[in-house]
């Protein structure tokens, strides 16, 4: 099993990358010191999947566990699922030292650590992340939230896990369009910090969509690794984690102005990822080569390039200023500047802007 | 004006108290570097008395104001009303560097800290309490929260703010019955850390009831700077701070089975100190002579000491179960060893509890 660190004082954690390894996570809870009552937080496809097993790995390990599932979708992940969180483990009578375990992908993982991190002012918080998404992004970093009908993410909190437990086995159920929206994150990565894993996605792509467990596992770990350093020197986005949202401002308001429910996250990030490297080429910050590579990889992968036609311009402007973050209605784009190498740009001027989005 | 900093390392921050400086509070604001938008919160007794006052000094600093009205009481300190805060700030557009103004007493300070904490993962939030319990007590520390119908204060988070103004001529509207609830919390500082102030408080009653600023100021000063020193050395309550709960668990649970209608928080904490002095005395911690005086300093102040005898004991062991300072339904207690000096008392035997609270 791989494991990596994420250094942020008394609140770092490891997270376990490993191949068929979710009976080990009840062994692993026990050095935590949690009091006997644990509550594992799922979705209905994921639980019938994978929560007897995880179940069957807590209670052999001595805690008693509650179950509590939400809808599937990114739009139950809002404050009526977390007051529904809360009545359970209130029910159940959870306490300080319980924790809570997120067994799904990242809206489990986003409302979970969200109550986690609400629950009694703050317990622990478990990610067993099961698509690729979770697992090389909102699993890791200790972003937390759910959705407002004005925006994503607009209420949450920071909120580090104490373990992420990834098992790579859980991607062979996962719907092949969620694999790709999930590998949009993964050449994100590639794009803004790391030439050689861009290149790894560029060279394996067939092994990564078998579903090679050697090439998911690295793909996966190199990805957490880069999350990881850029979390430990920035826990709360004040700086340089700014750069982990390339492809987010205008994937953010794709989603947004389309209702969470057209475009997965991943999709609107790879739409994003594209448009902000034309913004980038627009400004003169990197080459048209680096543009085309950029594109060709997002398209090798089967992933939607470009903005939709009928999306309103309006709309797609207001939700990004509406952003949070955006300040006082500025406009902030991580650019890319070659293969590996981002800036961050303030005060993007309007025109460029409309001109990259639809050129 | 008196001055106090709570250390926190890089989450410090001042007190200020003094008497008619409401006025000051827009130029102080200006030392935060802080986006043009802010949003007071109050409720529509408090606003109508310092509102204007308020926004006029915000308005003068050159900050816009979004007024934020809560209607007044407990019973509105929930999730829906937090979602009604949320509502505003998304509408009016506030960002990441606005700051959230809490006008009012405890239940506005606690749900506007929670919103701060919580709003696109936590904005500066500054107090302006305006009753005597929010300016000694919940005001300072951090604590914020909404209540849940199974119980007070259980969705919340730690969130220290960034400033706490307090104005002691904002007394002179206090109903007389809040006044004095507040007055039981400066009473449980005196008992848990300072025989002087308890002292005090035994000496100058008629002062601090004819609301003497002077007399005001110290028990104020005095009161939150015990509150800041436990804080600074427990911030999350792992510990010391627990202290702070003498009279607490008590009090919680009457408040908790009566629906927090029927008593006002320190008329449950005033009856809890003195079951929980009583409860000390028959464990052995404290002489008679102690709980007297415990007993005549909060009957002095017109608070209530006993437990009604319509209320059902199964009611208040069971909520005390669940109170989020219980961990695996064992009971503990901060109990009194003599005036200025408390002990905490893990798993104290049930019936030594039902002995104290039915005498």
């Amino acid at each position: 099993m791989e494991k990596l660190r994420v250094e942020l004082g008394e609140r770092s954690y490891d997270i376990r990358i490993g191949n068929e390894t979710l009976d080990g996570i009840g062994e692993n809870l026990k050095t935590f010191g949690l009091s006997p009552k644990v509550a594992l937080v799922s979705n209905p496809t994921v639980f019938s999947l994978y929560g007897e097993r995880v179940r069957g790995a807590i209670r052999k390990a001595g805690f008693d566990s509650v179950t509590v599932i939400i809808p599937d979708g990114e739009e139950y992940k809002d404050l009526l699922r977390l007051e529904q969180i809360f009545n359970e483990l209130l029910t159940h009578r959870l306490d300080r030292e319980s924790a809570l375990i997120a067994l799904g992908g990242g809206v489990i993982g986003d409302i979970t650590g969200f109550a986690a991190s609400t629950y009694m002012r703050g317990i622990s918080c478990i990610q067993v992340p099961t698509t690729l998404l979770a697992q090389v992004d909102s699993s890791v970093g200790g972003k937390t939230g759910v959705n407002h009908k004005l925006g994503k993410n607009m209420i949450g909190t920071f909120w580090q896990p104490g373990l992420v437990w990834i098992d790579v086995a859980t991607l062979k159920t996962l719907p092949k369009r969620e694999l790709l929206a999930g590998l949009a994150e993964v050449i994100k990565y590639g794009v803004i910090y790391d030439g050689e894993l861009f290149e790894f996605l560029e060279v394996n792509r067939d092994r990564i969509l078998n579903l090679d467990s050697g090439a998911l596992t690295h793909i996966i770990k190199r990805s957490c690794a880069i999350k990881a350093d850029v979390v430990s020197k920035d826990e709360r986005e004040s700086g340089l984690r700014a750069i982990l949202n390339y492809g987010h401002t205008v994937g953010h308001a794709i989603e947004t102005v389309t209702g969470y429910t057209r475009f997965l996250h991943g999709e609107g990030v790879a739409i994003g990822m594209h448009l902000e490297a034309r913004l980038a080429r627009i400004l003169g910050f990197i080459d048209g080569a680096g543009v085309s590579r950029i594109r060709a990889l997002i398209d090798s992968y089967g992933l939607p390039l470009e903005m939709p036609s009928d999306i309103d311009v309006h709309g797609i402007l207001s939700s990004m200023q509406l952003d949070k973050k955006a300040v006082a209605g500025e406009l902030k784009f991580v650019l890319p500047e070659g293969i590996g190498r981002v800036r961050i740009e303030k005060a993007v001027p309007e025109e460029a802007i409309r001109e990259s989005l639809w050129s």
